[in-house]
């Protein structure tokens, strides 16, 4: 019998997929399954596609089956069982055959899984996928990181799955070890802020002018035809035109406004901290979920406070939603760039050199994040891949320019109306600050040596870096 | 010879004065440094405490000096350090006795160093210390961490040296092992938050009302004189009126505007990050001390699209300085409660029983953020201890009220102008999510049920928890 080309051990609904998509592409897949239940239901379902694949009820069997080296996709749940998975893989396997996490692991995990595996012969490869169970059958965002001859190993299979952009494959090899799964977070925090924005300008429409459901979903739908052509805004125009099927209203006004989450986000955000990147719309994104899930105690302060006052739009003339596409277009960018600033850190502190025109590349199909702006991205970073941040880069410097007056407005009248917006606010005053050349943080230096004898430098460059503070000086 | 009562290894600074201070009290204290001549040094320079002082060359003399149980003090550089230092000392200790770091050590390494001290008879105790300085030597404000049994032991000792508000001494047992190093973190987030907010108003005079320094001064003395009484204003008045002895221009406007930082406000946001709770204010403001590190790039922005157009105020009367006032007043509210909501919370988490009321009675005086402000809080939390936050305490809800107005002109008048307020506009958006009894997130959860099926619940309890979204469903 023909041996696989690569094994997956893991059929859930994400694991199954991936395999039919693997299947589906021509290349010969082993799988394995805990229980062997499940392996032989997912035989059932595979119809066509079963000459190509090969089930397996031993991993003695499995491994057999797979021609090496053998790469083997590990596709279940994160943490503690990954490693239980790795160690009872390992006895069977032999030099050179990769084992490859593709949940949703923590990069620092996948760090000291590649420490653990050194010296063993076998190797490893951390690979975020993004695009939820549609994306693993038919095409998701693949983000591997890894030594690079383990991806020449699997890389015609991968790309062979992957989402396509206008024929473009959207996977890549990102760097060593932990790079995959780091880009993999890193997509997910900007797409908390994505979403946290777009929910911004919906209460803005909602609560501010009182617009209906259906009536936001053609907005939206509208906006999805231009520069905020996104999964995203398309989904939303969908979202917002959905009845509920038990009482015929807009589904969106029936749902509880608690959000929940899965850990990408904050991991996100502790990462950026870690490396004093701010992150700041990410982190108000973040933060606004916590927030949602405490939903007794914002119902208790809106007791004691009232409503906000809202009399929006304030000072506002027909062009408001005109103004309310430009905002959510120039927080996004916001947004945007600090992502990558966050990856850009990342890789100088790893040693990862993440390629940022390749990661804004895959990102362009098969994720959640993909759209037309992602393809501007890529664009600003081909032309300068060594740009310190993308609202400097020349193409997106001018669409900020033009953009960042709405996103002044947006946000000035709905801070006036009470209308909550921190993650709008947030790219705001990130661009005030990265623009800003002489800051304010020489009164915080001189607070600083005043209390503590910090010390600061002068913008003379005089030797002096304490100041004559007198008595009181060092008083806490 | 008579026992000393405590004893202190490390006579750097701090070690020094915290040990003339434990000897100018009437403590007896044994005091021992790596390098004898620090200590030759520390005693010739001890003047009449030297009598109250027990200078030692070896652990051996150090340890008999010091009367059983033998609480000692370690303070040291954070870090590996303290753990070399504590597995120096443990052969020459017995049963009972007690370390004590006073560094400013991540609270984590505390929990680590009392599990490994687990079983060996000797305790620990993680020991926040605030007040630079000037309060090592003449009483600083004293978190601590540890057995209670411990705490007793040092408690008169700790006592004596301590702050006073109006007589009370500044210092408290919070809980059991990290409480006291958690506690000082959280102290300092909140430290970081108040000192931008700070800036970003002396931002807006400097910039927006074009005042110069001594003007200013002449400003923050008035307000030290009102409800935003406090060491951190007072610092400010003293700083923004002093002049530089090379030029004899104010010197703040001779000082860089990079700020440092040294890891405690970065963890505060960590672990707010870790435990959910929102602290975007603290969040803010480490990004903008990070961000004015990166004054080349601030450059090259502001080359790009040109310095703020400042036009402010904007529809203001002469109201202006009252409503500055106010502002900052309610987004220092903000702050505070976004800390003292992470402390309840990591209360709950480590099992501490943190009381609020004392931790905000210890800060009144001896460390950084000492104020009248902190009286109040005192107060409110001890009329209602399990407040779910500070601003829903009928005191702090009727100042939020009161103040809260002028905190949206002023951010919304600066948005406006292009002038950063990062950590005030957080505070604001931070106010307006948590009173907004139905927020947004319920757009968020149909779009997470409908790429990744993630499902919600529903405002009217009925057992649906997935959207008919039809085709396209997990499509990402």
């Amino acid at each position: 019998m023909e041996q696989a080309e690569i094994g997956l051990i893991g059929l859930g609904v994400m694991g199954a997929n991936l395999s039919l998509n693997i299947a589906e592409k021509g290349n010969k897949i082993a799988v394995l399954n805990r229980t062997v239940e499940r392996t032989d239901k997912f035989m059932k379902e595979a119809g066509d596609l079963k000459s190509q694949i090969i089930p397996c009820h031993t991993i003695e069997e499995f491994v057999a089956a797979i021609r090496p080296p053998r790469p083997i996709i590990i596709m279940i749940k994160a943490g503690e069982p990954v490693d239980q998975q790795i160690a009872q893989l390992q006895p069977y396997l032999e030099a050179g055959d990769i084992m490859i996490d593709a949940g949703n692991a923590n990069f620092r995990d996948t760090m000291a899984r590649f420490d653990r595996l050194k010296g063993t012969g076998l190797t490893f490869i951390g690979m975020g996928v993004s695009g939820g169970e549609e994306g693993a059958r038919h095409g998701p965002s693949i983000m591997v990181g890894g030594a690079e001859d383990s991806w020449k190993r699997v890389e015609k299979v991968l790309t062979s799955i992957a989402a396509k952009y206008k024929g473009e494959p959207c996977v890549a090899w990102l760097g060593e070890n932990g790079a995959g799964h780091f880009v993999k977070t890193i997509h997910n925090g900007i797409e908390y802020a994505d979403m946290q924005m777009i929910a911004e300008i919906y209460g803005i429409l909602r609560d501010g002018l009182g617009k209906t459901a259906p009536e936001m979903s053609a907005i939206f739908g509208e906006w999805n035809k231009g520069r905020l052509n996104s999964y995203l805004i398309e989904i939303t125009e969908k979202v917002l035109s959905t009845a509920d099927p038990v009482t015929g209203k807009p589904i969106v006004d029936m749902i509880l406004d608690k959000a929940g989450q899965k850990g990408t986000g904050k991991w996100s955000v502790i990462e950026a901290q870690n490396m004093g990147v701010p992150a700041t719309a990410i982190e108000a994104a973040v933060a606004a979920r916590s927030l949602s899930a405490a939903k007794d105690q914002r119902e208790a302060a809106e007791a004691i406070f009232g409503k906000a006052p809202v009399t929006f739009p304030i000072a506002y003339g027909t062009e408001l939603l005109n103004d309310l596409e430009l905002a959510l277009f120039a927080a996004k960018i916001g947004a945007y760039a600090q992502g990558f600033a966050v990856m850009a850190e990342a890789s100088r502190e790893f040693g990862w050199s993440l390629p940022m025109p390749t990661i804004a590349r895959i990102w362009r199909a098969g994720c959640i994040i993909r759209s037309q702006f992602l393809d501007e991205i890529t664009t600003a970073f081909t032309a300068n891949p060594d740009a310190a941040n993308l609202i400097v880069t020349p193409a997106f410097s001018a669409m900020v320019k033009e953009s960042i007056p709405s996103l002044r407005r947006v946000v000035a009248a709905a801070l006036s109306a009470g209308l909550p917006v921190p993650a709008l606010a947030s790219a705001l005053t990130y661009f005030d600050a990265y623009r800003q050349g002489r800051g304010t943080a020489n009164l915080i230096q001189a607070q600083r040596d005043f209390f503590g004898a910090h010390g600061f430098d002068r913008i003379d460059g005089v030797d002096q870096h304490h100041g004559p503070w007198g008595s009181g000086v060092g008083a806490a």
